[in-house]
């Protein structure tokens, strides 16, 4: 894989890096951000580069200077107002142009950390930006009964030769368009996917259409069309998803987005793609962006959660070694163990994102400029199945960390103010939304499962991004053994790497022959395939794209060109990610013959804990290098200066009516319940 | 274990049960239903016998006909709003009076299913009435800067003999009271925890004080008194969490609550309780009622989740093995696998919760009667030992539940509306408060480890409740494989159960072992005990509680007394819970020796899928059998009819802004962002 992320420009010196990347306030962190191996600075440098740096403290100074984006601390802010103020400021982002066309075109992973700096400051102006951006300002697939199967769409488009016009129509409410983003409110306009009907009554699959559903000048809706709000969330409540009915609403014919097919003015069908299964795909090609976008999401939720719990853990200080000394809660192993590995996963899936991202452009860069090379569409191919996995991946590992994080922040983290609950709710749908994650990996499974003919007949084989190429050594490598004869020696990524190179060798020759299996038992390929899932290619998928991304931070932290001052940091980064998550198919390796006796187990453990000790010295710096600015954050007890329970109190204090009498006073003096009544009964 | 939880009344007649329990309605859910291997009802009347099914049906249709306790459907219901409804809900309970004093004491078990049926509505209502319930109407014990570490409290009581008053003060806002339930806006009275100063400037530790914190006329805070609400919360936001500092507020001596100990009018302190470090237990001692409870509430939460994603998946079709026929995804193993292992632990956890409440009411009886036996304190001790697990056990097992009950549901699961969210949110704390689960836990494996000394004599030994008699054997089990031959051999959950004896034998030996290996390399027993937690100690609280838990459902579902329409499927779920959780730990039933080579795994893995299939047709009547009225569970997909999209549908056009357009709509039409003016670019 060819990749840019080890070519930044060179690093500036010291001092403009000072100038970047200010001073911390002194407080209770400074103990820990003494005690860190490397310069936080040079690692920032490192990943972002200068430019990105710059564009980020623009953003982030932007906002936090703009009124319109200050923060309701207190405020009970009614989902009404929350929508408008995400309304407003996502007029804001238009006007404050962050990232001109010219450099988006220059360097797309700038536009990519605008919109992350955006969602870091809330996910519910970023995404309607994003939508809004995008083609899909309104997107309108899903049905009340019908979502992951797209198929099962049932709102038709029937072209009227003699209007020229297309009728849109939602056959019963179970048909209803659900969920869309922007359509609970304010969209004026919507691509609506419906199943296209011509005169002669044939149905030609999925096609999109644009529906205007709201007067432009009113926002009133549309003759013929019922829309509204779907309600509350469990997140994301800035962001208004609605639903719409269309009772025989009349388009003009221009009006079809004629990416998958077109209608003549006869009312004759013409597929742009021939094949009726191609033709589907390219209708929802476009969802493969999304995939990319919500791994970038999740990732940076992660970063998130992690900034917070880290820096809580570091000033937090509960129980000591004597009655009169307490030690930060990070000092425990169990802490360290609970937020350690998700540290080491936010730096390893953040080089797996972007690594992504950057093979993400080429395959676009091909498809823009109309490439129908062989390799064009293996890269569609590949880039398919690491997107549907990658995405499963990074949105679980988030949501994990985010509640992990919760916990280990105990009560405090247990407090709105403190943003943690916020982002698991926030991230949720990351599990969901462009395909359920279950369903959405067996895309990743399918594709590996489709190599095994290559395999069969030893055939040389590659894939455009070398992410399947170490197959090509399947046989070869189902015989290895786990050798490792000390916990120091797993303390490189290269040992688990090893293993997973092996687990996904194993799960693939168990999947392929389950599958078979089922087959031959007289399944058809539908049952076949859900009865091979768990267990099998559902860990296949995982165990895959785990690999794949310790395989690329493994290159990534032991290639030479890292400077020598931060390579043992990011050696233990990758080692513990790769540790740690292969420690959850410990029970396979086993299984599987890969690893026997006490002793493989233990060392692995005993790495992972000794990684975690290592680690804790430098945790406060890593989340120090990726934390945005404490207005961003938003959150008391993950602010730089460390001093939690000061900022806390402040907030508490904040709150709008914290110390008034509640409106109902009078309630309760009238008649207050006997307290204590059925003291005697517990 | 003497239990009386097979020996309900005998049962009634069928037709007595069709009038406490009435059919269910028509619907899609028809199908599941009929294909049941059991009559739903007859379990029913097993678990709970008819008196308790009675009060149920009292406590659900009294809230379900009482105006105050309707539903806000499609409502933004502010803080302050929801707070003052749920005190009034609290008084309309005690008017209530569902459970009388007499009955409570014949039978305790009802006043506990009384506060879970107000739980299952709302738990914001039902954790207030417990609060006022019990003696600590207002609670006041955590300090911003300490909580976990309850020895770290720095609020003062000092003894003034002139006034015959403590005066009772908060030396900096670091040692606020925070968190205390009903402080935020409505206690009059708290009891505070502070340490006690005699004259002499003598500290004698931490006692409580009733300290009253609001007049009771006005609501207006005493003098010297700073309090008010924290803020919002992740959830449970109709309580009124608060916090309070105290300036130099006098209180009269008599207010001291002298469970710890107590002043003389002369101010020489007197403990009721002779060594400190018991003392300190004492006034602690009431947080173990709070775990017991906690870990029924987890359960309920657990339940309240099931019964939505199964009635949602039973309901929900998508794809099929054929273009026309879609199947339900409860037909989908990874559906299956996902949601019914949960609905096993929901059945043997509720067991187990409703045995522990039974040892607990044991115990506490003997409290109460003020016994001093051996045995009693060693109840004292088991009791501690099962509650400090059972909470963190039942809390993590509702929350992975409610999450993965949440992302099994779809995007559908992220409306706030389905209730899937409310209940993760609500049920967070319950990982947190009356000890952080992965403190608390360490209760547990001390307690085990304290039994190491007679297990190294091969002293008999036994504990009251009998949970650590199989420990006698130690020395044997160690010895034990696992032999099952097949995957149908370990369907039965005695092939789990055997395993976990082994696996709580096995980590207790390398715990003890990893233990004396820190302190021989000299680590101090704070130290050494933290080092030993990650892998060892913390697995082992783990295990030991799963295994009590499988092991008291294994008993129940096996006695001869079960009646054999029933039997098979509780053993199903026994074994399924069993094997399910056995295989959390599979790596180390390898790593340690009890298994070996491919088949083993393979076994544990096919049974559980195999469990799953068998129990994905009762799945549907399993929780008919706990879920509460449609009224109660409020969730339009949970609802008993299973016409979820006429439910959704009729719910969110009850919104109470659906339709309408934003109040803002002039802000959309004067100055419209221009959609779409970033295509290109991404």
């Amino acid at each position: 894989m060819a990749s840019t992320l080890n070519q930044k420009e060179a690093p500036g010196n010291q001092s403009s890096w000072e100038t970047l990347l200010p001073d911390f306030p002194k407080g209770p962190l400074c103990s820990y951000r003494k005690k860190a191996s490397f310069d936080w600075r040079e690692l920032a440098v490192l990943l972002d580069g200068e430019d990105i740096i710059q564009l980020k403290n623009r953003v982030f100074s932007s906002l936090e200077s703009d009124p319109l984006f200050a923060h309701h601390h207190g405020e009970d802010l009614c989902r009404e107002k929350y929508q408008e103020l995400t309304f407003l400021r996502l007029k804001r982002l238009f006007e404050y142009d962050f990232v001109t066309q010219q450099e988006a075109m220059e360097n797309p992973l700038k536009l990519l950390t605008m919109v992350v700096c955006v969602g870091m400051y809330d996910w519910s102006v970023c995404l309607q930006y994003c939508l809004h951006c995008g083609i899909f300002g309104c997107f309108a697939l899903t049905e009340l009964s019908h979502g992951t199967n797209t198929k099962g769409i049932r709102t038709t488009a029937t072209f009227d030769p003699n209007t020229q016009e297309f009728i849109i129509h939602t056959p019963d409410f179970e048909a209803a368009k659900v969920w869309a983003g922007n359509m609970g409110k304010h969209a004026t306009h919507a691509v609506v996917y419906a199943q296209l009907y011509t005169p002669d009554g044939q149905c030609h699959g999925l096609n999109s259409f644009i529906v205007q559903i709201r007067d432009t000048k009113t926002l009133l809706p549309m003759p013929g069309v019922m829309v509204g709000d779907i309600g509350k969330k469990v997140g994301q409540n800035g962001l208004d998803n609605g639903f719409a009915m269309f009772h025989k609403v009349r388009i003009p014919k221009e009006n079809i987005l004629n990416v998958a097919g077109d209608v003549t003015a006869e009312g004759k069908y013409s597929s742009a793609v021939q094949d009726a299964k191609e033709r589907f795909s390219a209708a929802l090609g476009s969802l493969s962006t999304g995939r990319i976008m919500i791994t970038t999401i999740s990732i940076t939720n992660l970063k998130l959660a992690l900034s917070i719990a880290i820096r809580f853990s570091a000033a937090r200080r509960q129980f000591g070694p004597t009655e009169d000394e307490e030690i930060p809660v990070l000092e425990y192993q169990t802490q360290q163990w609970r937020l350690l590995p998700y540290l080491a996963a936010a730096y390893a899936l953040d080089h797996f994102s972007k690594s992504l991202f950057e093979n993400f452009v080429e395959f676009y860069a091909g498809l823009l400029t109309k490439q129908r090379s062989q390799r064009q569409a293996d890269m569609g191919r590949e880039i398919h199945a690491l997107s549907a996995a990658s995405k499963p991946l990074s949105s679980w590992t988030a949501q994990q960390a985010a509640q992990e994080c919760r916990e280990a922040c105990g009560g405090h983290g247990y407090l709105a103010m403190n943003r943690l609950g916020e982002i698991r709710n926030d991230n949720d749908p990351n599990c969901t939304y462009e395909g359920d994650n279950n369903v959405l990996i067996q895309q990743t499974s399918n594709y590996l499962i489709s190599w095994m003919s290559c395999i069969r007949d030893k055939a040389s084989f590659e894939s455009p991004f070398g992410t399947i190429n170490f197959l090509q050594d399947y046989h070869h490598i189902l015989g290895w053994k786990f050798t490792a004869s000390s916990a120091e020696e797993c303390m490189d990524s290269s040992v688990p790497l090893a293993a997973y190179q092996w687990l996904v060798c194993y799960l693939l020759r168990e999947s392929d022959l389950k599958l078979s299996k089922e087959k031959q038992s007289g399944r058809g390929d539908f049952e076949a395939k859900n009865n091979c899932q768990v267990y099998y290619c559902r860990s296949l998928a995982i165990a895959f794209i785990e690999q794949t991304a310790l395989q690329r931070y493994h290159d990534y932290t032991h290639d030479p060109s890292i400077s020598p001052a931060l390579q043992p940091v990011l050696k233990n980064l990758s080692a513990l990610y790769g540790l740690w998550s292969l420690s959850k198919h410990l029970a396979v390796l086993y299984q599987g013959g890969y690893a026997a006796g006490e002793h493989a187990g233990k060392f692995i453990q005993n790495a992972i804990l000794e990684l975690c000790c290592r680690l804790k010295d430098d945790a406060v710096a890593l989340v120090d290098v990726f934390a945005p600015p404490d207005f961003i954050l938003n959150s008391p007890i993950g602010k730089a200066n460390g001093e939690l329970y000061k900022n806390m109190w402040t907030e508490i204090l904040q709150g709008s009516k914290a110390l008034s009498r509640p409106s109902w006073w009078a309630e309760f003096c009238i008649n207050k319940p006997v307290a204590g009544r059925l003291r005697s009964r517990l």
